[in-house]
């Protein structure tokens, strides 16, 4: 069997708690001018909206746009959906860069830094480069290479995002190991061939959602955390 | 004047000494098979090849492939003309590696760890992905991101190649600062609209050519080497 060279990450959720640092960063936003809402849901609603977005570019319903682009536009519906009005565009604007500020998992620096000695690191997200890079940059994450939907001009799953990560990456599909919270990205990223480890992340949609683990043995590695993943690769 | 977010780097002769460490390559994997050659002048004879056999690309006369394809035919033909034969395909993939495996200039390292703490840092070379981030890991390289020709499908000094690194980068292209210690790459970021920093590398080809420095105010900035260039940037 071919050995696994580099691990290529899902980040929103498996790298960093979206809801807990959006909620944040709406609530820094709006709260200042007397909107009192619940953030967890307002966190929520402004996910909600994402697959769909993608989806429409997907299908070939508009040309390729970067996350950031669908992340305003959803924000501007989400604003108007909860009543939220007055703000500039600047501040819209601000409150859009949330997503460049997410905070990660307790476990993933140190995690990160251990995989790292070993494999090849590099993120295979739909978020655009320069979401990935101030999130690196604030958050330190040790990235090796930023690929995934901008780079390939094509959002997960489209089998584009995968392949064009394992080609810049100059490896087969067996070489490289896809890190994801969620059973379907590693579903998708196995079928274009490459090896899979499923992250709990039990907190991705608050404590009050029970996330049901997948059945024991449907991907390669199973993992608690990115200290476990470490652990189960040899890092 | 727009203020400077990002730096982008050409590497080869920029942030890396090519000629000594790909003479040490070479030597390394000929000189136990009895060949006794010039090593500096079998770099300067591979490195001769590169611009030819990018240009064919540019000018449209065969599709987008990535640098280490073209290192490799290079090399095949350079090998034919000195006479080299008897490798066999692995040892010629090995020593196409040394590409990899290229040393920083001696300033590199702290330079570009005190440029980081205030600007992003990303690559902007005709080296592929996977050929940057084997030289970041091995000499300690704390790029952001990787960007230039295979992200770019367009080597440098095509307009895209520097166009798609400003735009992933989120910038305009005043925003982005181009470093390099060659004057034509410089010319051609500066009709892109990024701003320009030359660094002198005066032993890029080896210590008997004088290597002349560009006329004063020609470029943004000019510096002797990273640290001077971190000095002159308030980094």
């Amino acid at each position: 069997m071919a050995e696994i060279q580099a691990l290529t990450f899902d980040v929103f959720g498996t790298v960093v708690d979206w809801r807990t640092s959006v909620a944040r960063e709406a609530e820094a936003l709006l709260a200042p001018k007397g909107h009192a809402l619940d953030w967890g849901a307002f966190a929520d609603g402004w996910r909600a909206k994402y697959v769909p977005a993608m989806a429409k570019v997907s299908q070939g319903g508009r040309p390729f746009v970067i996350l950031d682009v669908l992340h305003r536009e959803n924000l501007v519906e989400l604003l108007r959906e909860q009543g939220v009005g007055g703000l500039s565009e600047a501040e819209v604007d601000q409150l859009n860069l949330a997503w460049h500020r997410l905070d990660p998992w307790p476990d993933v620096r140190e995690g990160l830094a251990r995989l790292k000695r070993r494999f090849i690191l590099a993120t295979l997200s739909n978020g655009n480069v320069r979401l990935m890079v101030d999130m690196a940059r604030r958050a330190g994450l040790p990235w090796d290479a930023i690929l995934g939907a901008e780079v390939a001009r094509a959002f997960k799953p489209q089998p584009e995002a995968y392949d064009s990560a394992v080609r810049m990456l100059g490896l087969t599909p067996a070489e490289c190991l896809m890190v994801a919270a969620h059973p379907s990205d590693l579903a998708s990223a196995a079928a274009r061939g490459l090896r899979t480890a499923y992250v709990h992340r039990p907190l991705e949609y608050g404590s009050n959602l029970d996330r049901k683990r997948p059945a024991r043995g449907t991907f390669d590695f199973e993992a608690e955390d990115f200290l476990d993943l470490a652990e189960k690769l040899g890092a």
